[in-house]
């Protein structure tokens, strides 16, 4: 049984955290919540998301595992305003999830889940932790967008740094340890990324919010915010690309 | 002859009632307006439209048939603010029409009326007449665009019922009897319609306003509504898609 | 030596008229600002920019040429803000223009210059000047658009005219003498040009400024205006199309 009442708001964070990776998702719901777990196809990245049943106006479940099309579901949430509350239910005899804002309501179809996959999270040992406001890295990751297709995430005593190089121009983004909200890094640590993949996961940091990072030496960089005002935690992993060594 | 001025937005609301659904139409003008009558070259819609002189600024009319190319009128309107006061006069012998706005005239070559059917409006029965507001139409179109090509419309003595079935998704818009402006159906009538036509017709209702429709089992649906401020008045008639038995 | 600070709207304006006709132009600067001339590759229209040190918020420089990618310089700008302060310096010995806006640096490649071209402006003798607000004349230029490839401007002791002749349709716009700041015609003269290059000289005036032109029989049109709030000059020359006697 799944029956729940949310703000549009919330399940539009939610879209927009799952379907930078993902077309389909499996959400696993108990008495606590919702939470779902994630792989690219690719293999790069992974998403791993937490939302708390206070998140919801209004939230009953038992255990549960539901097979979700991320883009049906996006396409009907365009229709409702942010404070629009969706009333959601999960028909399971017709495999269905009946959703309904205002007048509308769409029956959909589920995903069979039997196919999909849990991932695991692997644990990582990263040294370096920091927390910037995420609206401050995406000027600095657009202006990366027209330079190369990767990018550079070097952390040190003294600060953080983005540094995107290409053939013939080069991108630098710069804070010093004072003017970011936290920073530990015993050294000096850098690991280079896919630009598109860390740019998406920063779209979908909600405006105004801060991100936090844990970084290393060539090592996967996780990239951790909350979601519907702290009452969801999103843990994003991104695995870097090692440098060769011309 | 025929001469006149009249507001942007009043030229805009009817340059989108008839561009949903041909290219050219045949202006009839005389003493008292203008009235216009096209159906689509699939022949499933028609529009029936009649604008008083009370709509315009200024109005003098003898009997008139003038051709216009609707997509050069819209361009043209396209540069002018809504309160703008557009000029507009036949000019007979160069068989043009001259119109203005601002600075701007643009002198704009009349299409060959001769050709040009003038389709009978048919004389319909249909049961169930109903009045709703077109806002609120438009989301539950909107949820349907994604799931099919088709679109059921229901009208019953309880209420009135939008319904479009996909292969896997259901999209179904509901009102009440007590939540409409007005319903009138003596038993439960119900036609399936092409959803591209009818959603086109209900954009181009201007913003803020109610639609009239009637309705009957598999019979073409009557869509009325007014335009220019209650001076114009719309009618789209649209053919119904006989649904087969399986 | 080159090394300055300017206010992003500035350097959007110097770019926007220049995009218009080039992809790649050389600036020149010394101790008084920054000029550049530029020829666009089909030889039809000419730009010819001044902006003086009191455009910039801060200024140095010796004699030196600095070859733009003028996309890429707009790509960066669309990063900033109109007020937000952009610092630029030329990095000489590694050829390279470095430009921060906020916490993000691009050190971008720059052009040779060697082989760019010295345009000298041509002496023409003009016997037509008038002064226009850019916005009316934009209106009849968007007008223009959709009926031909080509717009006649004339001016005459009476007003200032422009033309468009399409195979079925005309559009005109037209300035009495004393709706107009200034005029100074000693006869009627005309001469046709190229719409689209004449429409993107126009779109790259600061919105609300004026325009003047210096026109003449079958000859080139004189464009002038001011950018950075009138410490910058722009001077664009463009081509006639003779016309055929048909």
């Amino acid at each position: 049984m799944f029956q729940a009442k949310a703000r549009a708001d919330v399940l539009k964070e939610v879209v927009n955290v799952v379907s930078t990776l993902v077309d389909e998702v499996k959400f696993t719901v108990n008495a606590d919540g919702l939470t779902l777990r994630a792989v690219d196809p690719a293999h790069i990245a992974m998403v791993d998301l937490t939302l708390g049943k206070e998140a919801f106006e209004d939230f009953k479940a038992d255990e549960a595992e539901i097979g979700i099309d991320i883009d049906k579901l996006n396409q009907f949430l365009k229709l409702a305003r942010s404070d629009d509350v969706i009333d959601i239910k999960h028909d399971e005899d017709k495999r269905r999830l009946n959703i309904v804002v205002g007048d509308v309501t769409r029956r959909m179809s589920l995903i069979d889940t039997t196919g999909m996959s849990d991932p695991k999270v692997p644990s990582l040992n990263l040294p370096a932790k920091l927390t910037v406001k995420a609206d401050d890295l995406v000027q600095g990751i657009k202006a990366s967008e027209t330079v190369s297709d990767h990018i550079a995430l070097t952390a040190s005593p003294e600060g953080f740094e983005m540094t995107c190089e290409g053939d013939m121009d080069q991108v630098n983004w710069k804070k010093a340890k004072k003017d970011m909200e936290f920073l530990e890094a015993p050294s000096s640590v850098r690991s280079l990324f896919p630009l598109e993949y860390f740019a998406n996961m920063l779209k979908a940091v909600p405006g105004g919010s801060s991100v936090t990072m844990f970084l290393g030496n060539d090592y996967p960089v996780k990239v951790e915010f909350q979601i519907a005002g702290g009452k969801g935690e999103v843990r994003y992993l991104l695995a870097p690309r090692i440098e060769s060594g011309d």
